[in-house]
C-alpha cells in the first residue's frame, strides 16, 4: 500500500495560504536577524532519519502487548509503512533492518520496492539478545561476552551474516547492541567479559567490508540487571578505538544514568571523530523509548546544538547515522513516528538558528547571560513554518498527522492487512 | 511433592557439631554484651514471610523468558513449592495468591494441602494490569482510574471477587497494585484520575469483611511511563486515610526513585499507624526485583531497624504483612527465594541486636560517632549461627541451599512435573 | 536608586514598530484559533512574582563566593533592586524578606519605600538553619526537631518574631524551611524528630494571625546529609493537615529526587486545597538553584499547565504565593532574575494557550496523540510578543535585559554603592 | 602532640583475653575453610591509607561551618594529627598535602616530624578551584580549561610549584582535581574547554619528574553546575591516554551519577592499567563526603573485590594510591577518620576472604546462586578480630575509638591548641 501524493497536495492546498503568511512573516523576521532561511530549509530537506523496522508495530511490556490493528507483518509491508511516513514527512528516507526479523526472500524485489518509495537501507542491526529457534547455543548468559567460545563464535557468525544481508541491500554499517551483562554481583568476571567482548568485536570488525562502519552501542542497565558489559560511552569509545578507524560509538538518548549531560558526550565524541550514529527517543525515568521530544525537548535542542557544531567544525567525524529507536505501546506507531520526526526536525531547525558567531563572542567575553539569551532566542522561535516549507517543497504534507487522519491511512491499512496482523519482532 | 523431613535431619546431622561450636561461641559473646539470645531466636522463629505464587516460576523481560524446568503449573504445585521452602527454611509459612492466576477449584482440598505444609494464606492480590480473556472491558487506559465508568466498575468487581476467593481460603487482606498511569504528558487529567482511583478504592473498601485490611501499593514508574496514579507513599497514605481505618500503605522496596530514604518512610508510616505490608526485593537501577539483600544489605538492615522499633513502640500500627516480591530470571526460583529468606532473616536478626537503650542515650547526647558504632556493631556481627539455630529448632535445614541441592529437589520436581512445565502468571 | 521610567519608554520607542508587527501577527493567528488574547495579556499583567531579598547578591558555594559589584548591603537597597526589576519587567511586584538578615529599623519608612516602587511584602522567611550571633542555643543538631526543648523553643520563638516583623510590614504568610535532619544512620530517631517538628509547627501555627498562612517547605537532602525531617511533599502535606486549615505545602522546584513527576504533585496538592506557595528555579543535578527555565523549560510548562488548571478548577485552593528562589554565582543577579521572570511568564503564557476544552475531549476519547499535539501546539508558539505587550502596557521594558544594559543600571549601582558592597545573607 | 604508645598497650591489655578468644575461634573457622589467615593479616598490616591534610578540621556547607575545638592550625599540627591516627590504627601511614594550604616553611623539619610518626608524603594536591590572595588571574571561569591563555598558564604554573614542593618532601604523584565547568548551557564551548584542559594537562605532565605519576580526577557535577570538563571516567581515561604512560585516572567514590556501577569502572581501569588512585568516602544522595562505609558498605566490598582481583592479576596497573576524601561536619574529625579506616580495612579483609578459585569455577559453570553465596559468605563473616590482630601486632589499639576517648586525645589537643583553633583550608 502506498499513499497517493496528489491527495497530499489536495490536503495541502487548503492550508497553503495560511502557511504562506506565517512562513513569509517568519522569514522576514529571521532575515532581518541575519539568518539564511533558504540554507536552513535546504538543510532540513536533506536531513533524513532512518526508521527501524521494529518500530512499525506496537511494542510491549513485561505484562503483555496491546496490539495495534493493521500492523505490517512482512518486510514488504514494513517498507510500505516507511514509504507512507516518507511521503508525508519527507524526512523518513531510510529504513534500518533487524536480523533475523527482516531477512529478505528476494533481494532485488525488496531493493526495488524501497527505491520506489525513495528509501535507502541504513545501518543493519544484529540480534544476540534473544535465542533464535533451532540455534545451537543460548544467549542466556551473554553473547559476544559469553564465557563459552562456542557461544561467542555463534554470535560473531550471526553478525557476519547480518553484514552479508545488509551488503546485498546497500547498507553501509552494522549496529551492535548487546544485552550482555549480569544480574548479580559475582556472576560475571568483569575483566573477562570485557576482554571477550573486545575480541568478538574485533572479529566482526575484521570481516567488515572496506566501505562499512561498525557502530557500538552502550547502555548502563536493563530491567533486572546488575551490570552491562558496555555500560557507558567511555567503554564503547575504548572498544571502538581497539577495533580501528571505522568503528564508532553509537549514542541512544535513553541509554544513560539519571542526569547525564548527553550533549557533552556528543561534543567529546565528535571532537575525537568517533560519533557514528544516534538513536532518538525520549524518557522520563529510564530507557522509556517514548516519542522524541515529548519529555525533554530543550535537552534535544542542546544536543542538536552540539551536532550542528560538530558537523560544521569536525571533519574528522563522519556524517552520523540518524535513527528513531522508540517503542509504541499506546499510540498508532505511524502517528507516533510522525510526532518524533517533527520533534527532531524542530530541534535541528532551532539549532541551525543559533548565531554561532555571536555565541562565540559572548563566550569569549564570559558574558554568560548573553550566551543563554542567544540559545533561548533560537529555541523560543516558532520554527514550524520552516519545517512545513521544507516538507512542502519536497511534496510532503504541511500537517502530516492531519493528513494521515484525513486520508484515513490506518483504516486503509486495516482494510488491506486485516485487524489482527502482528508485526514480527518485539 | 514434598520434602522428606528426615532427610533434612540427616543432612543437618553432619553439620551439627560445627554449628554448635559456632552458636555457643556467638551466644557467649552476645550474652556478655547483654543480649537475650533466646528471645532473638524465638523472634526469628516466629517471623514468617509470604511467598507470592508468581515467584515460583521464571520471570521474563520484554525480550522473552528463559523458562526453568520443573516449574509448578497448578495451584497445588505452587503450594507444594512453598511447602518445600518452608520445610527447609521454616520461614516461608505463608503463600500470597494472585487472582485470576490462582483460582482454586476445590477450596477445601487446597486449604488442607496448605495446612499439611504448615502454610497459611496471606494477602490476596488482584490483577487489573492485564486484560483477562473474555473480559468485556480493556485496561489499556487504566483500571480503577479509568475515564469510563464501565471499566472502573469491572475493575472494582474483580477486586470483590478476589476478596471473596481469599475469604474462603482464610486470607485477611487484599493488596491492590495498579499499573494505571499515563505514557505521555497531557494524556491524563491527573486530578480526575486520582479522584476516580479514590472513589474506586472506597468502593472496594466498603465491601471488605470486617476483619480484613486493604493494602494500597505505590510505585513511581513503569517502563514507558510518564506518570502513575499512585506515585509515592504520600499518595498511598492520603488514599488510605480517605478509605478508613483498615486501609494501609504497602511498601515495596523497589518502588522508589533513586536515593529515596526508605527507612524514614517506614518510620513515618508506623508512627501514623499506616504501614500495612512490605514487599521485599533488591535492585541496583530501577524496580529490578532481584534477590533480597543482593545489592544493598545495609539499607535493608536500616529498614529493619525501623521495623523493629515500630513493632516495639507503635501499638497503633498493626503487625505488617511480609512478602517477597521478586522475579527470577536467571536463578532457580526456589534457590533464589532461599537466598532472599536468608537475607531477610539476617537483617532482622542484626536489627534485633541493636541495643536500643544505648542508642537512645547516644542520640540524646548527640554522640553521632557512638550512634554509628552501635548500629555497625550489630551489623558487623555474623548472625548466621542464630539463623541456623532458629531453623534447626523448627526442623529446618542448617544450610538450606546445600540441603536443597544435596536432596536433589529440583531434579525430583523435574521428574514429577517434566522439563517443560510452565508456571502460570508472569 | 531607582530607574527613570522615561528612559525605559525611550528605549521601547525604538523597538515599538517591530513589536507591533509581531504582536499583531501573533494575535491574528491566536484569535483565529479561538484564543482570547486580551484575557491572556491581562493575566500576564496580573501575575506577580516575589523576589527574595537574598537573591540580590551573589551566592556562594562551599569553596567561596565571587562577589558581584554594586550589591545591595541594606534592606533599603534590596528594595531598590526589586524596584528596578519591577520597573523593567512589571512582574516583580513583591519582595520576600528573610529574618534576621532583613530586620527593618524604621517600619514606616520601609513600607513607604516599597510602596513607592509598587512593591508589596510577600511571605516572610525564618532562619533556623544558621546560628545567630549571641544566640543561647545552637542549631547544629536541628531546630524545630531538636531533642532539646530549649532549642525547639528558641526556634519557635524566632518564628514568632518573624511573624511579628512580617505583620508590621503587611505580609500575610510565613514560610518555614528547615535544614533539620541527620548526617548518618542512627543519629536521629526518625519518629521523635518528626513528632518534635510537628509539635513545634503547631506552636507556630497557633500564634499565626487569623489572616495569615503557614507554608511548610520540603526537601529530600542537603549536601552531607543522610536524612531531612521533611523529606517530601507527603510529609509536608501530613504536617500541614496536622496544623490546620491555614497551613499549606510549599513546593520548591529544586527540592526533589531525580526524575520526580513534580506536575503531578502540584495537581494533587491543588485538588486537596493544600498548595500554598511555589519557589521557582532550575537544576540539572541536584538543588542547583540556577535560572528558571534554563534547563527544563518544558517541565516548567507542564507544571504551569497544572497550576492554570488548578487556579480555574480548585476553589478549595488559595491563590499560591510565587517566589523565585535561585542563587546567582556567575551572572549579575539582576540580569539572572530578569531571565527567570521571563521564563516564568513564558511558561505561564503557553499554559494559558492550551485549549482546555479540546484537551478534555481528546482525553475522554483516549486520543493520546491529539493530547500531545494540543500541549505541544501551545508550547511551540512563540509567545514573546504577548509578554512584551503585557510589560509595555504596564510601563515596563519591551526587552528588559537590553534596557538594563543600555541604561547602565549596574554601572550606576556601582557608582552609588561602590565596588565592594556585599549583600547580607547567603 | 603525640600519643603515648604505652598507654595504648595498657588499654589493649584489658581487652586482650577477649580478643584472643575471638581471634582464635575465627582463625580456626577460616583455616578449616582453606584461608591463609597469616597472609590476610600481613596484607591488612601493609595496607596504608593517606589522610588528606584538609580532613583534619571540620568541613563546612554553604550555610557555614560548626568548628571543632582543638583543630590543627599548622602543617606541623596536621602531621601530629595523622600521627595520632596512625598510632591508634596503624593504617594511616601517609599524609596527602594540599597546596597552597600546606606549604612547608622548613622542609627538613617537616620531613623529620613526619618520619618520627612513621608517616610518608603521598600524592600532593593542587588547588585551582579557589582564587588565591594576590593572584593575578581569577579562576571564576575555569583554570586549566579557561578561555584565557594567561589563566591557564597561571594554573599550570601552580601545578608545577606543587610538584616542586611535593618533590622536596618525597611525594611521587600529583592529583589534579578541577572545578572547571559551566553553570549554564551555552556558557562553554565543550570542545574548546576539553582541548584546553588536555593541552594544560600535557604541559603539567611534561614537567613531571621521571618517577612521578599524574592522577586525573573526574566528577560529574558540583552544586549550581550544568557541566564539568572531566565529567566521567571515560573523559579522564581519554585525557590520561593523551598525556602518556604515567598519567592515570583517579576514582573518588562520591563522584558519580546515581546508580553508577563503580566496581565495573574499577575493573575496566585496572585491566587497562590506568587506575592510579582512589578516594574513599560515602554518600546517600550526591557527593556527600561522609564516613566511609556508613551508607553502602556492600558496594565498598564489591569494589574491594575488584581491587584485590586487579592487584593480583593486573601487573600492568601500578599499586594504587589510597586516600580518604571526606568532610567532617558533625563528628570529631579524628573519630570520623578512625571509623573510615576501620570500614576500609573491613571491606579489604572481606574481599581477601573471597575464594577466587571457587568463584571462578562457579562463574564458569554459570552457577549464579553459588557465585552470590561465595561473595556473601565472605561478606557475612565478622572480620573485626582480623583487623584487631593486625593493629595489635603493629602496636596500635584493639579498639581505636575507645582508646581515643579513654586517652582523652581531643581534650589534650584542646589543652595544647585552644578551643578556637581553626584548620586552614576548607
Amino acid at each position: 500500500m502506498r499513499i497517493d501524493k496528489e491527495r497530499i497536495q489536495e490536503k495541502n492546498q487548503k492550508e497553503l495560504r495560511s502557511h504562506r503568511e506565517k512562513f513569509d512573516f517568519l522569514s522576514n523576521v529571521l532575515v532581518k536577524d541575519g539568518c539564511n532561511v533558504h540554507d536552513i530549509i535546504d538543510k532540513l530537506a536533506e536531513f533524513q532519519v532512518a526508521i527501524p523496522s521494529w518500530a512499525l508495530g506496537a511494542g510491549g511490556t513485561r505484562f503483555g502487548r496491546f496490539s495495534f490493528q493493521g500492523e505490517p507483518s512482512t518486510l514488504e509491508q514494513k517498507i510500505d509503512d516507511v514509504g507512507i511516513l516518507h511521503a508525508l514527512t519527507q524526512t523518513a528516507g531510510a529504513i534500518s533492518l533487524h536480523i533475523p526479523w527482516d531477512v529478505p526472500q528476494d533481494y532485488e524485489a525488496i531493493k526495488q520496492l524501497a527505491a520506489s518509495h525513495g528509501i535507502v537501507f541504513d545501518a543493519v542491526n544484529s540480534n544476540t539478545f534473544q535465542d533464535q529457534k533451532d540455534a545451537r547455543e543460548s544467549y542466556r548468559f551473554g553473547s559476544l561476552s559469553n564465557r563459552e567460545k562456542a557461544v561467542r563464535e555463534q554470535a560473531v557468525r550471526h553478525n557476519l551474516e547480518v553484514i552479508d544481508i545488509g551488503n546485498r541491500l546497500g547498507s553501509k554499517s552494522l549496529t551492535v547492541w548487546l544485552a550482555d551483562g549480569s544480574n548479580f554481583p559475582g556472576q560475571n568476571n568483569f575483566q573477562n567479559a570485557l576482554q571477550n567482548t573486545q575480541d568478538s568485536l574485533k572479529d566482526i570488525y575484521r570481516a567488515l567490508p572496506e566501505d562499512w562502519k561498525l557502530f557500538i552501542e552502550y547502555k548502563p542497565y536493563e530491567p533486572n540487571f546488575y551490570s552491562t558489559v558496555i555500560q557507558d560511552w567511555g567503554t564503547s569509545f575504548m572498544l571502538a578505538n581497539e577495533c580501528g578507524d571505522r568503528a564508532y560509538t553509537l549514542v541512544d538518548l535513553g541509554h544513560h544514568l539519571p542526569n547525564t549531560n548527553i550533549e557533552q558526550i556528543v561534543a567529546t565524541l565528535m571532537m575525537k571523530g568517533k560519533l557514528g550514529g544516534f538513536h532518538f527517543n525520549d524518557s522520563k525515568y529510564g530507557d522509556d523509548d517514548i516519542t522524541v521530544g515529548s519529555i525533554k525537548p530543550y535537552a534535544l535542542f542542546l544536543i542538536f546544538n552540539e551536532l550542528v557544531y560538530g558537523m560544521n567544525n569536525n571533519p574528522q567525524n563522519p556524517y552520523p547515522a540518524w535513527m528513531i529507536d522508540a517503542s509504541h505501546n499506546i499510540k498508532d506507531p505511524l502517528e507516533d513516528l510522525i510526532q518524533s520526526l517533527e520533534a527532531i526536525q524542530e530541534a535541528y531547525a532551532k539549532a541551525l538558528l543559533i548565531d554561532q558567531g555571536q555565541l562565540r563572542t559572548a563566550q569569549m567575553e564570559n558574558d554568560v547571560v548573553r550566551c543563554q539569551e542567544i540559545l533561548q532566542n533560537a529555541y523560543r522561535t516558532d520554527v514550524r513554518p520552516l519545517l512545513q516549507e521544507a516538507r512542502r517543497k519536497g511534496g510532503g504534507a504541511l500537517s502530516p498527522i492531519d493528513a494521515y487522519r484525513t486520508l484515513k491511512v490506518r483504516e486503509n491499512l486495516i482494510n488491506v492487512r486485516g485487524r489482527n496482523s502482528v508485526a514480527s519482532g518485539l
